[in-house]
Order: structure tokens, then C-alpha cells, then sequence
């Protein structure tokens, strides 16, 4: 399993958290979205899931991986 | 039909449009939720619906009415 941590820009509430985890969770992974430090905190596992994915993920959720 | 407009605060993002909007129109009223402005306006039956119903309503989903 590998942690990374995205910074992710537009999230603002509790319904952009629940949208991004369960779009996270879709993919088999675990994220933790920290609305204050505009973070997501993702647990996965490398040989099922790339970063790319992950961040591919959030992009359709219409928010911005910087 | 009267139309009211209501300050709201808390609204942050297009998650919060579509859940005040869903609450008010499972009342039976109209609601249109300025983002920018922090208003929401809504359009309701008098006879079968007040004011108070309505921010209730708004209030139940997490939001403050001013």
C-alpha cells in the first residue's frame, strides 16, 4: 500500500468532501479530504491503482489537482 | 403565489444549489439559489406553505438564514 497526498483546489464543503472520498472509494482506495489545508489523502495499492487515476478521479468530480 | 427572498449563509458550491434547491421543491415550492449573493428566492403557495416552513427547510440542510 502507498499514501499520497494531493493538493486539491474548490473544495468547500461537506458535500465536495463526500463527493471526492466516494469517487476515491469507487476505485478501490481510501481518500481523506482536509477541506482547511485543501488536501486529499489517498491510500492504495500500487500494483491495482496509479497516482494518475486518482487524480483522474478528482478531476471528474470537477476540482482542480494542482 | 408569493416569492420571497431569503439571505443564506453557508452556501458554498453547486452540491449546496442542488440541496436547497431538492428541500424547497419537495415542498411543493420553487427555489433558486443565487450563490454569489447568498440569497435564495423562492416561489410558494401562501395558502399552503409559509415562510417559516420554507426556512426550515433551508435550515435542516446545515444552512443559516439570516
Amino acid at each position: 500500500m502507498k499514501q499520497a497526498t494531493l493538493q486539491v483546489e474548490g473544495m468547500s464543503c461537506n458535500h465536495c468532501v463526500n463527493s471526492i472520498e466516494k469517487a476515491i472509494k469507487e476505485l478501490g482506495a481510501e481518500g481523506k479530504v482536509n477541506l482547511s489545508g485543501k488536501t486529499v489523502t489517498v491510500d492504495y495499492d500500487e500494483s491495482k491503482l496509479t497516482i494518475e487515476t486518482i487524480k483522474e478521479a478528482i478531476e471528474d468530480q470537477g476540482y482542480d489537482v494542482v
